[in-house]
C-alpha cells in the first residue's frame, strides 16, 4: 500500500521545502491541481528533479484533449497523470496511449462519476493503470470515499485502486481493510504543525 | 454575439504576439487549459496586462475546489473563469460566490454532462453567468455542439449561452441561427496562415 501525498499548495518552493522533511515517508508526490494552475507544469519538473526517486503524479484532471495534455505531463517528467472518469472514452484512450508510449501511467479520477461500478469496469477494459475514488474537496464535510472504495473493489480484477478525499487517521483504519493500492492524503499532513509526524502517523496504518 | 478566441497554445509569448494582430476583432480571449497547465495562471495575468480592454477567460475547468481555484483566476485578473457542469453543486456555488464577490463571472462548461437540459435548468437557478455547450477536442471529428445548443436554448430564460468545439465557417451559419451569446473559436483561427483574415471571416457571421 503506497502513500500518495497531495500537495495542494500554491508555490512550488513551499512544496519542495515541505518534502525535504518527509520525502522518505512518501511513495508518490502529487502535484495538486491548484499548484499546477498557479505555477504551471514546471512544479512537476522541479519536484521530479529534486526527488528523482519518488514517483511524481501530475493532477491535471484531463477531460478535453487527452494526447496533448498528457504530453505536457510526460515532458515535465511526471510518472503518473490524472484523467477524469467523466471524460469521453476517446480522451481516456488518448491519454492512456500517450502515457504508455512513454512508459508512464494514468490514474483515472472518478470524481463526479455517478455509476462507479459500471464506469470502473469500462476503465479496466481500457487499460487504466489506477482508478481513484475521490470525494471532492468541496463536499468532504458531508461525504467520504469509503462506500465508493467498497464498490470499486467489488468489480476490479487487476487495475490498481486509489482513494482520496479528506483522509485522516480516524477514517484510515476502515479504509485500509479494503486494501486500496494507494492512499492519498493531503490536508492532514500539509496543515499539521509537525508534518513528518503526521505522515508517519498515516504511514503506520498502511500495510 | 461575442467572439471568444480560445488560445490552446503552449507559450504565453506566442499567445501575446498572436493577439497583437487580431485583438480588435476579439471580444473574449480564452487562456486555454493546456496553456494554463504549461505556464500556470501567469498566462492570464500577462494577457490581461497586455490587453486590458479585452475580457480574459481562464479555462480552469474547476471540478474539485471551487473557492480556492476561482480565487487563483481572480487574483490573476481573469474576468471569467470556467467550472465543469459535472462538478458538485457545492463546487459550482463556491465558484460563483467567489467570482461574484470580486465582480467576475463564471462560465459553466457542459463537457460530459449527459442531460443537458436538466443540468442547464439547475445551473440557471444557481446563478451561472454563462452556460457553454462544448464538444470535447477528442471527439470533434464525430460530433459538433449544434444539437446541444438547440437543447440549451429551449430551457434557458436569462443565462447567457456559449458554444464551443471545432467551430469553423462551414458550421457557423446554422449555429448563429440559434443565437448563442458567445461563439468560441480556437483552432480555425490559431492554425490559419492568416489569422486576422480567419478571425474576420468568423466575425462576419456574428450578429
Amino acid at each position: 500500500m503506497k502513500l500518495q501525498l497531495a500537495l495542494d499548495l500554491l508555490h512550488v518552493e513551499e512544496a519542495r521545502s515541505l518534502l525535504a522533511d518527509i520525502a522518505d515517508v512518501v511513495d508518490i508526490v502529487e502535484i495538486g491541481t491548484p499548484l499546477i494552475m498557479q505555477e504551471g507544469i514546471k512544479a512537476v519538473f522541479v519536484i521530479k528533479q529534486a526527488y528523482p526517486h519518488l514517483e511524481v503524479l501530475a493532477d491535471l484532471k484531463i477531460v478535453d484533449a487527452g494526447k496533448l495534455e498528457t504530453q505536457i505531463a510526460v515532458d515535465a517528467g511526471a510518472d503518473i497523470v490524472t484523467v477524469l472518469g467523466v471524460a469521453h472514452n476517446t480522451t481516456i484512450r488518448n491519454a492512456l496511449d500517450q502515457a504508455h508510449q512513454h512508459g508512464r501511467q494514468v490514474m483515472v479520477d472518478l470524481l463526479s462519476v455517478s455509476n462507479v461500478q459500471a464506469r470502473a469496469r469500462e476503465l479496466e477494459l481500457m487499460g487504466a493503470d489506477y482508478i481513484c475514488v475521490h470525494t471532492a474537496f468541496d463536499v468532504q464535510s458531508q461525504q467520504n470515499p469509503l462506500q465508493e472504495l467498497k464498490q470499486l473493489k467489488q468489480v476490479l480484477r487487476q487495475t490498481k485502486t486509489a482513494v482520496a478525499g479528506g483522509i485522516k487517521p480516524d477514517t484510515l483504519p476502515e479504509i485500509v481493510t479494503h486494501q486500496p493500492d494507494v492512499i492519498v492524503v493531503g490536508g492532514y499532513v500539509v496543515n499539521h504543525k509537525n508534518k513528518r509526524q503526521a505522515a508517519l502517523e498515516i504511514k503506520k496504518y498502511l500495510r
